[in-house]
């Protein structure tokens, strides 16, 4: 199954939007077995639509485009692509009775704008959108496939996750395709490879492992393809096993976990509650942690301590140790932790200060330098990092390391 | 001055990656009138470049190449480019020479698959890379241009600022054109083009407006082309007083500038120390304002008051107050914000409490309800948004509103 992305909008082309949807439509095909070959991004203009169409057609089986389908620009795509297949518009009543029942519920009378988006190309096969106005439209060319769905993420994700990717395995029948992923953090993607190294050399022909590198964490997928799910699921079983046992002591998670998630498990488990005393990140890894949901439930709070007043005052920092190392110091982020554990009432805290750039250094303590310190009350561990220039790459590497730093923490002990 | 802009790599195909140089550019590029007419992303494969090199100079004026340079992809993109012109390939001795000395500064020998990035095609110009060590090549075709760079996005950058954008408006002496930007915040799209109606109606045709929305903002961009740049520049400065006198209680900032920047200036401005106190937003206000290098000018810190404990020990709040009106009620963030300026010792701060989602809502205070406050030790100001399910969208918005709920409570005064 090859696949040609289309995405339509001026927005993209002038930069005001970030195309996103492409990224994780070809993640959620690459798992189905689907490989993405070319995306496109054209304006919303009848030639450059027609001739996208086109040149998706000559290059792949399916062709999914996004965008293109709001009210104000939805006869521009639609109607291009009803003109590509030789097709005239019909008025949907099923959509427009929709509509209707969607804006009376929310006291809105139903405008002309809208009853343009009641009307599709004759040959479309309808796809409901339980999450918004424009429904996804499924067109068959011969033996080929196109679809058409609206650019805004959710509403997209959420058509390709019920209405396309289902579809498309029914249609192209593909061979079943398996995979297993592995989470790492702690250590980077070459001394991984070297840890598996044989095991990778003598993966089976219809095995393929890749290394998926982020800024402090390395995803590890392997995938299988063949005629027996059952077999492939077995065989993928067994070698994560092995794969899990060389590199066990970098392993926090499977399936896309976040680091915060997989931490907030380890607390739930122990059921432990978490406090951050933060400097240099200036509550990111709080922020980080409260964007799960449920993270009530094991986080306390944090003390963002990013003058040293209140380093001091909130969180118990000896002035003697502040003039005698510096903020940035081992001493200090070891009274923080201290300090956040009295302070916010909870089992154990991460701590951090550092100098994120991309001003601020000195000779002694280039910019780039941060103390980490994870720890409970009888017990505190720290670590240096030496990292960029880059002020925002510093905060999010930070955050990694010290939400993995807690999490092994927690499970050694 | 059309530009059609290729972006080479499977990571990006198979969702590794998302591809955010292109929108960069796409920015870059409209600022000096150039127009993105098609993004394309191929795979490292010869077909694919060659065929989206053909494409992209049937399309446009000028080819933007970037990515497929990495030491070991490096043969097939160049080798590619140099067959689409009918060249061969030379060693280039500048580019090892500066190799060499680069590699020497960190201690490493140079290796093979480094000199593989030192052979070019014969008809490419070099542009000197001073953040990394792939070059660009700069190729003329017959009336057009092909410019190949780094994927790395700080070195492509780089390049464009420094090497490519200067070259292209020399070379297409484009006509002049120039912009000014509004940043707005606290309203929507539709109110501030309302407001400004007439005088969008009245503007001559060599002038253009935008409105380009995000969560909580929109800019508006006046862009004017013409022949004398001076005179271009007077018309657009009077025009942008008669647009901001039309919606200056929504205007926040110019030129991209960001809320928490704006409001940092306000605070250095009237000398004044800020701190948050965080519920619902979880560390996300003070995440963002520190992201701000020189921040910790007037940012002291932060109490993330996730669990009603440390709001009660941490910041003052009363047992009775959370009791009889809940953590989120405007009562609580009053509180809130007079307990983090005594216990952060600043002069004024915000405080915000709510049900972010997805779970949680009650009938009274259904998912959504946040409730935000700002002040000195002698007034507060308090605001409750009604917003969506959505946790990473309501963690993004509250952030935006209470910068800037912030911003304007210090400019009144």
């Amino acid at each position: 199954m090859k696949v040609h992305i289309i995405t339509v909008g001026d927005e993209i082309l002038i930069g005001q939007t970030i195309d996103t949807n492409s990224a994780w439509m070809g993640q959620q095909l690459n798992l189905v077995g689907a490989e993405v070959v070319e995306i496109t991004t054209v304006s919303d203009s009848r030639e450059a639509i027609l001739s996208s169409i086109k040149k998706g057609f000559s290059n792949a089986d399916i062709v999914l485009m996004t965008g293109g389908l709001g009210p104000t620009k939805d006869d521009i795509t639609k109607k291009t692509i009803a003109d590509f297949f030789g097709e005239g518009m019909t008025f949907h009543e099923e959509t427009f009775a929709r509509l209707t029942k969607l804006f009376a519920k929310f006291g809105v009378t139903i405008q002309e704008a809208h009853k343009v988006q009641c009307m599709m190309p004759n040959n479309a096969t309808i796809i409901n959108n339980d999450m918004g106005t424009a429904p996804g439209m499924w067109f068959e060319y011969g033996e080929k496939v196109m679809v058409s769905m609206p650019g805004v993420p959710y509403e997209m994700k959420w058509l390709m996750e019920n209405g396309v990717i289902p579809r498309l395995k029914e249609k192209f029948k593909s061979q079943p395709i398996v995979h297993r992923t592995i989470m790492t953090a702690g250590t980077g993607e070459s001394r991984l490879a070297k840890a598996v190294e044989d095991l990778e050399e003598n993966l089976p022909a219809h095995i393929k492992l890749a290394f998926l590198p982020s800024l402090g964490t390395v995803k590890l997928r392997l995938t299988a393809r063949g005629d027996n799910e059952a077999k492939l699921n077995q065989e993928l079983d067994l070698l994560k096993a092995q794969f899990i046992e060389r590199i066990s002591k970098y392993v926090y998670g499977f399936d896309d976990e976040k680091l915060e998630e997989a931490l907030g498990k380890v607390l739930k488990e122990k059921g432990l509650t978490l406090g951050t005393a933060e400097s240099c990140t200036g509550g990111y890894i709080a922020h980080r942690i409260t964007s799960i949901s449920g993270s009530s439930a094991y986080f306390w709070g944090s003390v963002v301590s990013y003058d040293n007043s209140v380093k001091m005052n909130s969180l118990g920092v000896k002035v003697e140790t502040l003039e005698a190392h510096g903020a940035v110091s081992e001493q200090t982020v070891k009274e923080m932790v201290a300090g956040a554990i009295t302070s916010l009432g909870v089992d154990v805290a991460i701590a951090t200060s550092g100098i994120m750039g991309p001003t601020g250094g000195t000779d002694e303590k280039p910019i780039g330098t941060i103390w980490v310190a994870v720890g409970n009350k009888n017990e505190v561990k720290t670590h240096m990092l030496s990292l960029t220039k880059s002020r925002s790459k510093n905060i999010e590497y930070t955050g990694n390391f010290a939400l993995n730093f807690m999490r092994k923490f927690l499970k050694e002990r």
